[in-house]
C-alpha cells in the first residue's frame, strides 16, 4: 500500500506538472529536493511568473521516523513509529477570473516501536476559491468531484462535500475561504470498504483532478481584467493566507514539526492586499461572491 | 488607576493620531467606534494611502464581563470577571527606508464574582521593524527606550529588551520580527514596586513612544528607493504578517474571543508578497538586516 501510494504521487506530480506547463504555454517548473534530517525528504516543483500561474507549486514528501510529540498528542498515541506520504499543490493564476485550486491527498501509517502497524488510513481533498462567481465553473468543479465520488459510494459526494465547506471556514471572517469541493480524513478498513477500496478511491480523486479544473482555466484565462479586478483579488488572497496562517492543520502542523518552510509556503498566495474594513458595492459582481462563501450552497444534485 | 489609565490612554491616541496627521501632512485619521456585545467597547483610528503612511492604525478598548472560556485557560482561573483596556497601534510607511513601528499598552484586571479585586497587571511595549538597516536610527529607537526605563529601574531595560527579542521571534523563519525595543507584561504589585510605580512606568514608556519613533520618520521620509526596494519591502511585510497570524497571542486571541477582526487587523501590513525561497544576494543591504533578524545585538549599553 505504501509504495503503491508512493508510486502513485510521484507520477501524478509529474503528470500535473507537465499538463500546467503546457497551460502556462510560458512557465517551467524549477525543482528543489530536500531532506529531512528526521528520516525521509521531498520534492518542491514550483512556477512563478508564468503567463497564466502566477504561484503554482506541486510539493510531494515521504516521511518518517518517531512520531514528534506535537503529533503524539494530535494523534493520541504515544511510542510510535510513523510514515506518511502525500501531494499537494496550489495554483494561483494571474488572472483574477481563474480561480485559485488546492488538493492534497495523503497516507498515513502509525506503527508500534516494534514495527507493527497499529493504524494506516488516506485523506485529502481538492477546493475552489474564486475571486469572481461563475456558476458553470462552481458545477462543473462539483459535478467532477461527484462523479468520482458517486462510483465509490452514493453517500460519499455529500458527506465529503459537507466536510469540505465547513474545514475551509475562515471562522474570524464568518466566511468559506472558497466554494469548497470534497475534504476526507481518517479513511480506514472498516464496516463495508477496506483500504484497497480507498486506495482505488483517492486514485480516482487524483487522476480527476485536472478534468476538474483545467477546463475552467482554459475559458477564463484570456478574460479581460482591470486594476480594480486585480485588487479586489489581492484582497481575497490575504483572506487565503489568513485561513491558512490562523486554521490550516496542515499548515500549522508543519511549521510546529520543523517541517520545510518554503515548502510548506508555497500555498501562500503571490500577493495580498490589507486593506480596512473594504465592503463590495451593493449587487456589485465582488458581494454577489461574498453572498456564496457566507452561506455555501448545493452546486449538484 | 482603571478610569486613570483608561484616561491616559484616550489623549494618548489623541496626542498620537494628531501628531502623525502633521508628520504625515495629508491624511486623517477616520474614527470608527464599536461595542462589543459582551460589554465594552473602543475606538479604532485609521490611515491608508496617506503620503508618509500607507497604512497606520491606533486602536483603544476597554472591555469587561465575564472571563471568556478561552481567557480562563489562558489565565488558569474560573469563575471571574474582567476588566481590561489598552491602546495598540501599528505605522506601516510606504517608504522603505522607513521602519514600521508597533506599541502596545493595556492593563487589566480580574474579579471574583462578587466583585472583589483578585489581580491586576500592566503590559504591553514598543518594537521597531525596519526593511533597510540604519544602525543610528535603531540606536536612537533603544536609547530612548533605556532611558525611559533607567528612571523607574536600572534593572528593566535589558529585561524588557531581553523580553521583547525573544517574544518578537518569528521561530518558523529562525529571525526576529524586528530589532525589537521593549516587552513587558504582568507587572503587579511585587517586591518593591506597587501599582502605583507601574503606571508612572508605562504612562512615562507611552509619553515617550513619539521621540522613539517620529525623528526616525523624519530623517529617513524622503529617501529615494527604487521598485526592487518596495518589493523587497513587501516581502518583509509578508513576515510581519506570518508573526502576527501566527504567533502572535494578543491577535490570536482577540480572534478567538470574538474580537473586531478589522480592528485586530489594523497590524496587517497594506500589501504582502511571498517569493518561493528568496535569498538575498551576499553582502546586499538585504542581507545585512537578515544577518541582525537572526541574532539580535545589543544597541545601546
Amino acid at each position: 500500500m505504501k509504495n503503491a501510494f508512493l508510486n502513485y504521487i510521484g507520477e501524478l506530480q509529474n503528470s500535473i506538472t507537465s499538463s500546467i506547463e503546457k497551460v502556462d504555454g510560458s512557465a517551467k517548473f524549477k525543482v528543489d529536493e530536500w531532506k529531512r534530517p528526521e528520516g525521509g525528504g521531498g520534492k518542491t516543483k514550483i512556477i512563478e511568473n508564468g503567463n497564466v500561474f502566477e504561484k503554482a507549486g506541486v510539493n510531494t514528501s515521504a516521511v518518517h521516523g518517531q512520531l514528534p510529540k506535537s503529533m503524539q498528542d494530535y494523534f493520541k498515541t504515544k511510542n510510535s513509529n510513523f510514515f506518511a506520504c502525500g501531494l499537494s499543490l496550489v495554483f494561483h493564476p494571474k488572472n483574477p477570473m481563474v480561480p485559485t485550486v488546492h488538493a492534497n491527498w495523503r497516507y498515513f501509517e502509525l506503527y508500534s516501536l516494534k514495527g507493527k502497524i497499529k493504524d494506516q488510513w488516506f485523506g485529502g481533498g481538492l477546493d475552489l476559491t474564486p475571486y469572481y462567481l461563475f456558476k458553470d465553473d462552481a458545477k462543473h468543479f462539483h459535478k467532477v468531484c461527484k462523479d468520482v465520488c458517486d462510483v465509490h459510494g452514493k453517500e460519499l459526494y455529500k458527506k465529503f462535500k459537507d466536510k469540505c465547506d465547513s474545514y475551509f471556514w475562515n471562522s474570524h471572517r464568518k466566511e468559506a475561504r472558497g466554494i469548497g469541493g470534497l475534504f476526507f480524513d481518517y479513511l480506514r478498513s472498516e464496516n463495508n470498504k477496506n483500504m484497497e477500496d480507498w486506495f482505488l478511491f483517492i486514485t480516482d480523486v487524483g487522476d480527476s483532478f485536472l478534468n476538474a479544473y483545467l477546463p475552467i482555466v482554459n475559458l477564463r484565462k484570456n478574460h479581460n481584467y482591470s486594476s480594480s479586478n486585480r485588487i479586489w483579488q489581492e484582497i481575497r488572497r490575504a483572506r487565503y493566507a489568513e485561513f491558512n496562517l490562523v486554521h490550516d492543520k496542515g499548515t500549522l502542523f508543519g511549521l510546529k514539526t520543523n517541517g520545510r518552510t518554503e515548502s510548506i509556503f508555497i500555498s501562500l498566495p503571490p500577493t495580498a492586499r490589507w486593506k480596512y474594513n473594504y465592503i463590495p458595492k451593493q449587487n456589485s459582481e465582488e458581494e454577489k461572491l461574498i453572498k456564496i462563501l457566507k452561506s455555501p450552497i448545493e452546486w449538484v444534485k
